[in-house]
């Protein structure tokens, strides 16, 4: 189970663990891989969410996904950068999350293995995204605060002083 | 000041923290910037360690870094793949602990701005990295096992037992 505890006080920060859409890069499925290879070459993000014309998330593209289509034999060539679009090279299996959907028990669970989490709408609209960056600001805040708002008692000590009261 | 319960809890996982450098692709600062495309282009990682030949840590390349040195004017271009070396791009700026001082309330500290934590030792021989994702799985591992080590009383109910008993 997931400590009550923990969870209160990582709430208390998780507020701010949604960065809105409009504060992300993004790229179009038919944007030809120029535009993507310019994107991800300016923002700091290493993978960025790729959308369609719905605004749908369809999508994510990182510049090694670029790079990787860019290498003919032992030859690197920037002739595919005008010959593909970014849903040529994307990667389509990724977590997505529903924001009424991501408890604190998922995120957690999700960001072992991704740099952030997608948020998505009920009809998969690009909503945000969920960093372990904002996560590691509330550690910090739980792990400097808990002792001020708890007091903790280690169980086998209770035990032993059960055990006493015999 | 940290938690020693917490404290307690991520130590029991903090020995397998330390991903040894045996296992982590880098590159050396004189290599051609084509080299370093290549390996970025096919290890997982973002941004890997660049060494020079006494194997000291001297820097961090990513794909973006070589990339930017492609682009001209409004034109991309291999050329500077071959006529570049990683030190000519690398970045220089960035915290690295030497692995005696790299205390959790150190690491956690330095993994809100950054993925991973290079470790050296005190000739700046590169020895390792410290990421997020091993923090994130101990994470996982303290929230789901507080409670089953720890009794947790929140302490305004504490003084509200107290304030009775006057």
């Amino acid at each position: 189970m997931f400590s009550p505890a923990i969870q209160k006080l990582i709430e208390e920060r998780s507020g701010s663990f949604l960065i809105p859409a409009s504060k992300i890069a993004f790229v179009e499925e038919s944007n030809p891989l120029y535009h993507a290879f310019l994107i991800l070459t300016k923002v700091k993000y290493a993978k960025i969410p790729v959308l369609n014309q719905q605004s749908q998330l369809v999508g994510l593209v990182s510049l090694a996904m670029i790079t990787d289509k860019m290498l003919d034999n032992d030859d690197i060539s920037v002739e595919a950068l005008s010959k593909y679009q970014v849903k040529d090279v994307m990667q389509t299996d990724f977590p997505k999350v529903n924001f009424t959907d991501a408890e604190l028990e998922t995120q957690l669970h999700l960001l072992v293995d991704n740099n952030f989490i997608p948020i998505v709408d009920d009809d998969d609209v690009f909503q945000g995204m969920i960093t372990r960056r904002e996560w590691f600001k509330a550690f910090n805040y739980l792990a400097h605060t808990f002792d001020d708002h708890y007091m903790v008692i280690k169980k086998n000590q209770i035990l032993r002083l059960e055990a006493n009261d015999e």
